[in-house]
């Protein structure tokens, strides 16, 4: 539901206060961007992000409590999946080709 | 570099001895298949997965001792992501909307 990605475009929307400069910084075009939060709007119960939508140049946006709350979630689950693998995740980048003998 | 796909597929390869059946019936096409067996097998020190190349109906393939000991480090992995994360994963559903809310 929640992703790398989304999560991503949640927290630079927070810092930008914009959807398109959030994408941008991410290498999103301005309508990916808007159909990923639309589509997370979609998905939970409230909205999670709240937006004067004004074209490219206009609007303004922000996490509402619920985006807050989402993405803190996702933070904390991402941070707890892999302290509780170091040791496994270890093991598995061990187990990689070294980058010079990448294809 | 190993997600819920690869590791899908390289089950399915352990239970069918075959990359094509495997691809089936996760309903990936044959070339699919291959090409992602071959990304893994290339990303790792060792191949995961040993094959006889025979076209559609021929073959037969396995998984290698690296690609066993892959596939359970990722099922550990997924497994211990999710118990220590029950509780949140939890509180981030609860946030989610009602499917019948869905568009």
């Amino acid at each position: 539901m929640i992703g790398p990605g989304k999560a991503a475009l949640l927290d630079g929307i927070a810092q930008t206060g914009s959807i398109s400069a959030a994408g941008r910084a991410m290498g999103m075009s301005y309508k990916r961007a808007w159909t990923l939060v639309e589509a997370m709007n979609a998905m939970f119960r409230e909205p999670l992000v709240e937006s004067a939508r004004g074209g490219p140049g206009g609007g303004g946006a922000a996490l509402t409590e619920t985006g807050q709350q989402v993405l803190n979630l996702y933070r904390q689950i991402h941070a707890q999946a892999m302290a509780v693998n170091e040791g496994r995740l270890a093991e598995l980048r061990g187990l990689l080709a070294d980058m010079s003998d990448r294809k």
